[in-house]
C-alpha cells in the first residue's frame, strides 16, 4: 500500500519542517505560508493533510515525541546500569538546537493542556512512556547492583523524569544554567546518591570545587 | 502619601482577581469584563491601571511570585534545617486550589517567554529568588549536619528547584501522580539521600511497600 505510506511519509516531513521552524523562530513562527516555504510543497498541499494551525502543531508535538523515543530507545541500546540512565536522562537537556527545538514545542503544548483535553492526553502519554522506559532502565541498574534495590523504581523514575525536564526548562529562561549544565551534568550526581549504603563510585558532579 | 498605597493596593488587588480567575478557569478565562465582575470595579477603572491583558497577566505573575515568596519565608521562618527544606518545597506542589492556580499562571508565563523578552526575565528573576532562599535552607541544614557539608549548595537549589517545578507541572496532567505525591511526598526521601555517608534517619518514600 504505497499511498498509505506516502501519506505517513508527508505528514512526517511536514511535522519536521514545523519542528525546524520552532527551532529558529518559535512556536509564534508557524505558519501555513512558513511550512510551504521550508517544504518547498504549495499550501494547498499542506491543507490537504493538516486542516488548521493547531493540527500542524500536533503534528509537532507527536512527532517530537517519537524522536525522543527513538533516541532514547539508542542510547539506552548501547549502554547499561546508571550509565545508561544518565546518558538517557542527560540526552533529554536542550544543549543543541534540536533539542531547544524539543524543549520548546513540548513547553508550548503544557501550557495549552490546561484548555485542550487532547493535548492534555497527548502530553499524559508522552511522559507515561517516558516514565515507563526510565523505570526499565532504573531496574537494570539495580540488577546491576548499581542502584539500592529497595527503591521502587517506578516512583523513582517519575522523580527523575520530573527533574531532567523542569532543569531543561529552567535552561531555556537563564543562559548561565545552560552553561553550568553543558559543562557539569549535575545528573550522574544524583544518580549516584540512589546507590543505598553503598560508596557511590560515580563523580558526585555537585561537589564543591577543592 | 496615601494616593500611591491606594494606587498599589488596587493594583495588587486586580492581580489577585486575575489568579482567582485562572483558578477557576485557566488563563483563556481572563479578560477585562470578568476582572470587572470579579472586583465590582468597572472596566475603566480597571484600565486605568492596566492597559491591556497581557498588563492583567503580567500583574498576576508579578503577584504570584510574591505570594510565593512571603508564604516561603513563613514556612522556614517556623522550622529548621531538612525539615524546614522539604515542606517549603511541598509548599510549591500544586496540591490545593491556590497552588493549581499558580501552577497554571507561571506554566503559561514560562511557555510565553520564549517570544518575550519582559516575561523571560521575570520568570528568571522569579526563579534565581528561588533558588537563592532554597540554597540558603541548604546551608542551613548543612550547618546542622543534616545535609553533606561538602555539596555546594547552590547547585543542590538549583536541582531540588528544577525537580519540583517539574513535578508540580507534571501533576497538572495526571490525577494519579497528584494522588500519589499528596499521599506520600516523595521530597523528603531525596533530601535524606543528601545526607553524605550519615544513615538517613528521616523516611525514604520512594521504599517499596513491605
Amino acid at each position: 500500500m504505497p499511498k498509505i505510506v506516502d501519506h505517513e511519509e508527508r505528514r512526517q516531513e511536514v511535522a519536521e519542517a514545523v519542528l525546524d521552524i520552532i527551532a529558529e523562530g518559535g512556536v509564534g513562527a508557524v505558519t501555513f505560508r512558513k511550512v510551504s516555504k521550508t517544504t518547498g510543497w504549495p499550501v494547498g498541499a499542506i491543507n490537504h493533510y493538516f486542516v488548521n494551525r493547531r493540527d500542524l502543531l500536533m503534528a509537532a508535538l507527536v512527532r517530537a515525541a517519537q524522536l525522543s523515543a527513538e533516541r532514547q530507545l539508542q542510547v539506552v541500546g548501547s549502554r547499561q546500569g546508571v550509565d545508561a540512565l544518565a546518558t538517557v536522562l542527560h540526552e533529554e537537556l536542550p544543549l543543541d538546537r534540536r533539542r531547544l527545538a524539543m524543549s520548546r514545542v513540548f513547553l508550548f503544548f503544557y501550557a495549552e493542556a490546561a484548555a485542550d483535553t487532547d493535548i492534555k492526553r497527548t502530553i499524559d502519554s508522552y511522559l507515561k512512556r517516558w516514565r515507563r522506559q526510565i523505570s526499565v532502565v532504573v531496574s537494570q541498574a539495580q540488577a546491576l547492583g548499581e542502584i539500592d534495590p529497595l527503591l521502587d523504581s517506578d516512583k523513582v523514575a517519575a522523580d527523575l523524569v520530573a527533574w531532567v525536564d523542569g532543569l531543561g526548562q529552567h535552561m531555556l529562561f537563564n543562559d548561565d544554567l545552560r552553561r553550568s549544565v553543558a559543562r557539569n551534568s549535575p545528573i550522574l550526581g544524583w544518580i549516584s546518591r540512589l546507590s543505598g549504603g553503598a560508596a557511590p563510585a560515580v563523580l558526585v558532579s555537585a561537589r564543591k570545587p577543592k
